[in-house]
């Protein structure tokens, strides 16, 4: 158990003691979505995961910039860096703007992460709006031999930047081993060698993504536009910098080669890495068709599950789960996550009508408020604080039932970090409109027993009762129309 | 009554058979919000002017690229273009980064719009995306030599461009009269001509928004954001240019300038103002106090009016005016807008429920149905849509009260073409629940009178009825505790 927040690094492997460049500031980068399709599961779980490290942060007391990245454009196709901008692509089969695809998905994304209650990042900077940026570092890579221009295009040399600095801290890899691995698959560009990878890419005439620059009318590089925006926005050297774990290699290895090549220093201080997400305990994947987006879980309209999931249980789900550890989604599973966030909800209703006692017997408050605060201080450990705030909704049925008692202040303490846990730092959303409106049809319900007492009345001839209900639903505009078949009502 | 669509346009002054350049397809680019504090009410009007425009167009069958930016740098304070930029002025007194307040009111942006139910555009691109799209029409114009640098900053040539081509089409105004009276304001700066406007800035040490270019790290100047993302989503000759009126000058007048400087030809087709908004009869302006948020109206919270109005309401109330025509807000109007809206609401639900005889009296749908049409075409006339659906309204409700019949087929057509205009071209939400929650609310109401049912039932020992509810309440998770102050109800 520790008071010092404690965050996990990629870059030594190790859990270090939480320590921000600014007393009380925190930058934090995340690499954003790509807006050419409808984000994916997985993203979201990444975006959850850096919602929670967020929000804890503000939670305990510091001011974060989160800058995270809107990725339309320079995603090449192909691991090697070559083929057409993805986003061309879908444009021209469409025949669109990419512009425009780029502002379905990006709307799109922003209603998803909305849904999943997360925050606004403080700003979401898009590679399109930051070409220029990505040229003047272009230049400054050229100017100090890392980077190389041929036939319009321009290049990071690796194994010259290599010499100076090294290559493949973050994911550990080798440079010879990598030069071994890719040249079979490479060889036909114009690069020096084939881990080299692209700055700026020459603009075929088919693109019609193009910027102009000293070098061609092109396209930057997808590695770069972090580096570019993380640099303008948090600085040159800044605390935290996220992503999926796909993106350990080669993005965020190329983004510190890139920031070194021009700073000689590491940009990122903690480098933190979220897991994957596995459907029915297979990778997700378009190609295969085990794949479900965020909406086809939410409306039920999907062939893996039976019913519909709310964001909020989605979520609650994926907090269940460490955001370094990989996590399967299934049924069983999202069920089990759907009763276990009922009954926490059912808690924070059962925790309004407590009275509290002159003592509290059997749960010691203060030792369990520090736990939920140590498991979050330890790497973000959400399964292990919502394992904490279990302890809390057997005691406070335990306090409902009787069976044990709280005092005012203990009453008040527990109330006010149950609070700042699931609203504040785990981010959920407790709306008065339940995800799947339940309590809106449930209210139909009650209308429908209210005419059946009607009727129960009318039989027994009690019409005191039975003119009374008709009388007080006029006065809430509810009109009802016996006929033959029963009672009609009509909400005015 | 005319079935071809005329929109005025203020190039000429006059109404004109709209016709696009490429059948079946419109490009349209308004003038988006300077996101550097809430969104203006005034704003809202134009976006929602707009918004009718853009829904009647694709009603009509276009297939339209709608593209409004956001305004997020180079906006000068002061008439003259001189003084700093606003944006970073209020960055730096909140001592936060520009694109920081920029995501904060970008995102209010989008959510007011998202209450008013206007539809998203096909791209919204900006400013501080497109630098680099700027410098190079800068430099086109410098070549032409209808722009001259002087210490680092650039300006337009309005006398030279003038030599050529005329300027003051849009605004009517006279080049030499714009000399005269503007000279006394001006002199202090590096212009030829008091006239003239700045292309690019070069930024004071003390600017925090700056991009390199060939003449000084600075930043473009205002009016030329709107040329070079027109020109990039539009192409040089476009459809329709919209805004609020208040940009005809100088901000349209110089956009125009600055396409003819370099295409030598007139960017757009159809140029449309939309009129002003005042307040109790006063112009809305911040520094009087005469002024309210859309979200001082939603909530109630505000000195101007007794009680809340719905995004809806707000919204029925705007589109009761032609775009052309000022409309003051006051209390009484938003009222009178207010019952409007509802009786427009019911009539929705009564149509629902009327049954069709065999034949239609008292009323012409067809003609009715052309005569819709033809106020829209009419300049999108929307008051006079308004008043023809409730002449459909009236109708309606005596079909209902059966002082009047209607066949099938014409029954078929009504409810149609009301959906149509309403839902799709006015753009109203009618949701389950109402913008209020008033039905929501009601259905408590129901629950609480079912106790009242269930307590009088109680005092007449009727405990089958009163145990029935009880036990119903049970199963819908609803828990009775009858305690000596009444009876509480606990929805599990």
């Amino acid at each position: 158990m520790s008071n010092l927040l404690q965050v996990h690094n990629s870059l030594s492997g190790k859990k270090e003691v939480f320590k921000s460049i600014l007393p009380k500031h925190v930058g934090m980068y995340v690499c954003g979505p790509t807006v050419y399709s409808n984000v994916h599961l997985g993203n979201c779980r990444t975006f959850i995961s850096f919602d929670l490290i967020y929000r804890y942060l503000i939670h305990l007391g510091y001011k974060v910039r989160y800058v995270r990245n809107i990725t339309d454009v320079g995603h090449l196709e192909n691991d090697s860096d070559e083929g057409e901008d993805r986003i061309s692509k879908r444009a021209r089969l469409e025949s669109i703007e990419p512009m425009e695809i780029v502002q379905r998905y990006t709307l799109d994304f922003r209603r998803i992460m909305r849904l999943f209650n997360t925050l606004s990042p403080s700003i979401e900077p898009t590679a399109s709006g930051h070409i220029l940026e990505q040229i003047e570092l272009i230049k400054k890579l050229v100017k100090n031999d890392y980077a190389y221009e041929i036939n319009g295009s321009v290049y990071f040399d690796v194994k010259k930047f290599n010499q100076d600095i090294p290559y493949g801290k973050l994911s550990g890899r080798n440079i010879d081993e990598l030069i071994h691995n890719s040249r079979a698959l490479d060889g036909q560009n114009d690069k020096k060698n084939p881990q080299d990878f692209a700055l700026w890419k020459k603009a075929e005439p088919i693109h019609i993504m193009r910027w102009p620059s000293p070098w061609s009318d092109g396209f930057p590089g997808w590695h770069l536009e972090c580096t570019a925006m993380s640099r303008k926005y948090l600085g040159t050297k800044f605390d935290i910098h996220g992503g999926g774990m796909d993106l350990k290699f080669p993005h965020h290895e190329c983004e510190i080669a890139q920031a070194e090549g021009i700073e000689k220093e590491s940009p990122v201080n903690y480098w933190l890495h979220t897991n994957m997400l596995t459907l029915n305990g297979k990778k997700m994947a378009k190609s295969t068709g085990n794949n479900i987006l965020p909406d086809e879980i939410f409306d039920g309209k999907n062939t893996f599950f039976k019913k519909a999931f709310s964001p909020m249980v989605i979520k609650f789900f994926m907090l269940q789960a460490h955001y370094r550890s990989m996590v399967d989604i299934s049924e069983k599973a999202l069920e089990a996550s759907e009763k276990g966030y009922n009954r926490l909800l059912s808690a924070l209703e059962t925790i309004e009508k407590i009275t509290p006692s002159s003592k509290t017997t059997g749960f010691d408050v203060i030792s369990w408020k520090e736990k939920c605060y140590s498991s979050m201080n330890d790497d973000f450990n959400s399964p292990l604080l919502i394992g904490h705030l279990f302890d809390a909704v057997k005691f406070i049925n335990s306090v409902k039932n009787k069976k044990k008692s709280i005092s005012i202040l203990d009453l008040e303490t527990l109330k006010k970090s149950i609070h700042d846990f699931i609203y504040n730092v785990l981010g959920f959303r407790i709306s008065k409109y339940s995800e799947n409106d339940t309590k809106f049809e449930k209210n139909k319900e009650i209308l429908e027993l209210l005419l059946e007492v009607r009727n129960k009345a009318r039989d027994k001839k009690d019409f005191e009762i039975s003119d009374f209900i008709r009388e007080s639903l006029i006065e809430l505009k509810i009109e009802l129309n016996d006929t033959g078949n029963g009672t009609n009502y009509e909400i005015k």
